[in-house]
This record gives structure tokens, sequence and C-alpha cells, in this order.
């Protein structure tokens, strides 16, 4: 496993015969021939280090209980969170309010459970990662909408609409900064307002910072617990190297509380254990992309800008009736395709005439079919395709006959 | 990974540098030289299905969100798991009611949160597992203990003593079958009584079962479930391959229930969503174990088997003092050290005077210091050492002067 292999070259992106050999949610969902460019993982491989740890595990069989550094094993994670943070932002989290647990979504559930009560109001913003819907509205919360208005260049909060919806009984704000789906990445002055709404209404704001690797040059992550220690007293960061690292099937997550008092209140609700242990696998593939996966990230970021940038002049000048910002982070495009139209929502013409695979817009906000979101992590040839097929499927419907 | 490497011969036992290479809570947590017979994990590798199955994934680099057979890939478990159970005890458990989660002590909290309110009373067999202990008083539930009390040849359930603890708060009993720590699998009569006893006292069984795979000739494991269609409507099974594979540290488990009503009534409290996904890797391995790891667990059973006896024999010989009943499963054997007349907890005792590190008896139960629980899933030369120990430090405590 060490270096070349016969199937997986150390090239950084992957053809498309090596992306099909994967048994991937994002490759195999639809029939044969259909471009994939939804589900948020990419068409790279891995650092390096991630490699070469988990090979080390299986050159030893060492798959039993483990220990790390003579403390368990999900401590090795919780430390190596907690060192990033402080190189790369200065903040100085706490390793021992850090829950280690397998996924993200599981953790908004338990956030949501622990500091809301059935009936209360959770804040989302709209459009918003489905599963965030499902947390809220699948434990009988009530979901408050933040909307991300689309301003001159990039989605911003509106606040105005959301006082006005937002009750005694709201608890909690959820917030996924950098944004999925639009990409955008919130300023200080934003979060400050965020958080300022926060502290108005007492609510605990549970943020997701998956993305928070994922940021072009021009834009800088901030974790929200990070702004101040009032800040970090109400605030639940969510991290995992599985996305910036492109490892969602191993499966390690961390969420941090910004004081013990959050914690103790987390897990008054919340057992630790109840929550799951992390496998092994995902804690040396974890520490190793924290700790020694810089390299790689960069030149994969490197990729990244260069498709986006790709992507958005070759649509801005073949398909100009989309509307979009240029992401600042994440490696997805939340495209409008309202003005096209298309008299069906945009992913279902573009997986029916196009054969490409964009996640549906009203998977993010029920009121966006006319939406959808374009994965860009991908190989050069494979993007070009893609774009190819859309824009020859826009073409087609432009000529098509109208019966008036 | 095929086959040979440097490190891992394909033998079916480890040598004592090689399980010190590897970074496992059972070896790591005392200081060196310290010989562990303690966490429950085994001194031997995994099944070539196993190492097969997660080779191929590193090949790939195929860690990115995982689909099997167009289903999501938890589905791939629950499927093996239920025509597992087919196969080895003609038992019908529907793949659509078992839960894929990450960890067993997991499930249990999830099953005593899901069906019983704090306060309640949940039955637990003393001595028992410790983290159900856990799973009871850290959920503030109370624990009623149904004692197993040492008979002829193995260990019983006391009933009559339950029956003045058990009341009308009870609602839940977790059956840890085959019981650790005393390795007694129940027969079938036993496990109708337990029945008869949930069913007047309308309590859910959870029925830990991850010890089914390791049982001896001359027993039989039954699932708990598979009892009749009354035990199956009241009961969630807990299984596993990461016990009888050796693969803790891979995070898979299976939580059945026996009818779409009691999964219902679990997923009213417990979000399929809060216990969160399973590792692509765990997946794998699981399906592969149960699947082709056949004719490695064959070899594991007969090597387990051949150093119970031999362990048996050299105790009965040289140690006649420590009582014990020969486990008809587990690789765990309970010893009653009480006659040896320590003046410490055993544990404590072997640990300082053998350098041998057991289970602690009091971590089973609490009046139980003078025993201690023995893992005996280890090679030959390994076990020899660890008898030799014990035995020199039980003479040399025998040989003590006595200050009267």
């Amino acid at each position: 496993m060490n270096g070349r292999s016969p199937i997986m070259q150390d090239g950084l992106v992957l053809s498309l015969d090596q992306v099909l050999a994967r048994q991937s949610f994002k490759w195999r969902q639809y029939s044969p021939g259909v471009l994939a460019a939804c589900v948020a993982d990419m068409d790279l491989g891995t650092a390096p280090a991630v490699r070469t740890a988990l090979a080390q595990l299986l050159q030893r069989v060492d798959l039993t209980y483990p220990l790390r550094d003579g403390r368990k094993a999900d401590r090795a994670v919780a430390r190596a969170f907690a060192a990033r943070m402080h190189r790369l932002y200065g903040w100085a989290a706490e390793a021992d309010q850090a829950l280690v647990l397998p996924d993200l979504v599981q953790a908004t559930f338990a956030a949501v459970m622990a500091f809301s009560d059935p009936g209360d109001g959770v804040v989302v913003q709209v459009p918003h990662y489905a599963p965030f819907r499902e947390a809220v509205e699948g434990t009988g919360r009530r979901l408050v909408p933040l909307a991300m208005r689309a301003g001159a260049d990039g989605h911003y909060f509106d606040f105005e609409a959301l006082e006005r919806a937002v009750d005694a009984r709201t608890r909690v704000l959820i917030l996924c900064n950098p944004h999925n789906p639009t990409g955008r990445v919130a300023i200080r002055a934003e979060l400050e307002a965020v958080l300022a709404f926060a502290e108005r209404h007492a609510l605990v704001v549970v943020s997701d910072e998956i993305h928070a690797d994922l940021v072009y040059p021009g834009a800088r992550h901030l974790p929200f617990a990070s702004l101040s220690a009032a800040a970090a007293a109400r605030t639940v960061t969510l991290n995992s190297a599985t996305k910036s690292f492109n490892i969602a099937g191993l499966r390690c997550a961390v969420a941090h509380f910004g004081t013990a008092a959050l914690q103790a209140r987390f897990h008054a609700r919340v057992p630790a254990r109840l929550t799951g242990a992390v496998n092994n696998l995902g804690i040396d593939a974890t520490v190793a992309a924290w700790n020694d996966g810089q390299p790689w990230l960069d030149a994969a970021l490197a990729h990244l800008l260069a498709m986006r940038d790709h992507l958005a002049e070759t649509l801005r000048r073949e398909l100009p009736a989309i509307r979009f910002h240029v992401p600042q982070g994440t490696y997805l495009l939340w495209m409008d395709c309202a003005a096209l139209e298309l008299g069906r929502p945009a992913a279902e013409f573009f997986l029916q005439h196009a054969r490409v695979a964009l996640s549906p817009g009203e998977v993010f906000d029920a009121g966006a079919p006319h939406c959808a979101r374009l994965n860009f992590a991908t190989s050069r040839p494979i993007l070009d395709d893609i774009l190819e097929r859309m824009i020859a499927a826009v073409r087609a419907h432009q000529r098509r006959p109208v019966h008036a």
C-alpha cells in the first residue's frame, strides 16, 4: 500500500475508470453513463500520510481495541483538533472539551436533542444541507428559517426576516460556515452579527465548520467559537478531516464545546457512550491528515481552485442565463437556473437530458427546484464532459419547438 | 496486504513481539513486562477474508461515502446478519429490522434510554460486563441485580432472589449470553424461564449475544429472539463480528428488533441518525467475516478450545484452591480466588506479584474483589508464561511468614 499500486497511481486526481472502481454513493447511485456531480466527496484520492497510517494498521493487523499515547485512542483526535485550531486560527480550543464521534449529522441530531425540547424552534439557514432539516423536524422541533439572500457578490444572512420569525421557544441556531450549498464564507462582521443575535435570544450555536479547510484565496475561515469567550460559551463546533481529506467513509468527527459547562449540559442529556466509539482507522487517518496532510491538501486546493475558475468562466461564457456566485469556499457551486425556463426541476432536467447528476435544489430549499448544486471536485476531463453535456442539453432545450 | 507481510505472517496466533507491536489497549495500558490477560480481544490476527476486504478498499482508495449493491452500505451488514442467523440458527431475522451502528455499548445505552425512563429499574446479571452498569446508572435508571449463582457445573440465574427485587417500574432486562465473564451458555429451558419472567413483568429484553460465535463443543448458542414470536416481540438482539473475528477497533455492530413495532418504539426516542454511521471498512470487514470467515473462525475456535483445556488442567493441578467452571463459551475464565487468602483484590495481587494483568473481579461485581477474569485468547507460550508467573506468585504468597 505504500507508494504505487496497480489500480491507484499517486496522481492527485482520479481517472473516470478509477472513480468508477469505487463502490461510492456518488458514482453508483445512478445508471451507467451518468456523470456524478452530486454527493460531496471528491474524485481524488487522499493524502499519502493518511494512506500510510491506514496501511500500517493493516500491516500490523492492529484492529483490536486501540490505545494511543497511553490514553483512549479518541483523545489523539481531540489533541490533533485542538493543535490544528491553534495553529491555523490562533484559537485555544480545549482538547478535553472535544467529543470524538462517528459523524457530524449524528452530532447535529445530538446537539438539537441536548439543547432543545420537542416543540422548540431551531434556526437553520435556507438553503441548507438536508440532514439539518431532518435533525430539526425528525426530532419534533420547529425549523426557523434564516434566509441566505443572494447579494451583489455572495449570499448574506437576512436577519430582519429572521427577527420576525424567532420566538421565545427558539433555542438553537445551526450555522454552516463555510456554507453548503452556496460556498459563502462569512466575514467577521457577519459572524459577530450572528453572535449578537444568538445572545439576544439565548441560543446555543451549533457551528458546522466541516468545509473550513476548503477556502480559496481572498476569503478566510473564522471558527465561530474563536470570536470571543462569550461566543465559545454558547458554541458547539463541528469539524472533521473527512471532507477536506476525502475520507467520508472513515467516519470520524469532532464536536467541540466552548466551555466545560456547555459540555456538561450536553452530556446531561446525551451520555458520551450513546454516540458510539470511533474506529481506529478513522482515528489514525484523522490524526495523520491533520498533523501531516497539509502538502496534499494544498495541492488539492490548488486543483479545486483551478476547477472552480474554469467552471465559472465556462458557465458565464456558454450558459450566461445560469446565475451563481463564485464560491469562496467548498467545492460546490449553487446555480440558479430559473432563467433557463426548463419547465421542471433543474436537477431533473440535467439528469434526463445531459445525463449529469446534480444535487437537486429542492433538497436544500423546498422553494428552489430551479436551483441545483454542482460538485466540481473532479478532474478537468470529467468537468469538461459535464459542462459539454449541460451546454448541449440547454441548447437543445432552447431550440425546442414551442407549442403556444 | 494479500498474503504474507514482513510483520504479520499468516499464522493464526501472534508472537509476543507481534502483539506488542500493536497499539492496543490490552497490551499498552500496563508497564512493559506485564503480560496482558485482561481486555477481551485476542492475540490472534483476523480472517484472511477480512484482511482482503480491507486491503481492497485501501488499494482503490475507496474511502468516500459508500454504496453496496445499490443500497446504503450499512444494509449489507444487516443482510449478512440476517443470512447468518438463518444459516446458523434457523432464525428468520428481518434485515430491515436491524440497525447497524458503531458499537454495542452504545446500543445498550440507546436501548435503556429508549425503553425506560429515569428512575425505572433495569435487570442486569451479576457479575456483568461493566458498561452495563454505566448504561443503567449513568442514565439515571436503577440496577436490579440478577445474581448468577455458581452451581455444580456452571452459573445459573437466581430468579427467586430477583422476584423479590423486581418492581412495577422495572422495564428492561439486559441479558448477556454467552455470558461475560462466567463463560456460561444458557440452555433453552433457562432462556424460556427468562422469557416467562420478562413476560410476567412486561420487560424489554436487550440480549447481548456478541460471544455467540465463541461456543465450544457440548454447548450451543440460541438467539433469545428465536425462542418464539412472543420472545422476538420484546427482544433487541445485539451482535457484532468484532469479538469473534478480533476486529473490535473497526466498530461495526447490529441491534436487531424482533418486530417492526419494537423498532418503531425505539426510534421514537432514538432517531436512527443519532447513533451515527458505520465506517466502510467496518462494513466490508463485517460482511466478509460473516459470509466468508468461517474457516478462520473454526481454526480460531480449535485453538481457543485447546487453550481453555490447557488452562483448566493447569489450574486444577497447580492452583487447586482457585475455583472456576470451565467456560462453555467466550475465551474468558472467571476465577474465584477467595481460598488463596491473598489479603487484597485478586487482580491487584497478580498484577503486583506475577506481573500478569487480569480483569478485576470488582469491575464485574462490587462484591467480588476475590475474583478475576482471565483472557486465554493467546498463544500457548504466552499462556504458559502467564500460568508460570501466577503459580510462582501464589507459591511465594503461601510460603510467606505469617505474623500471628
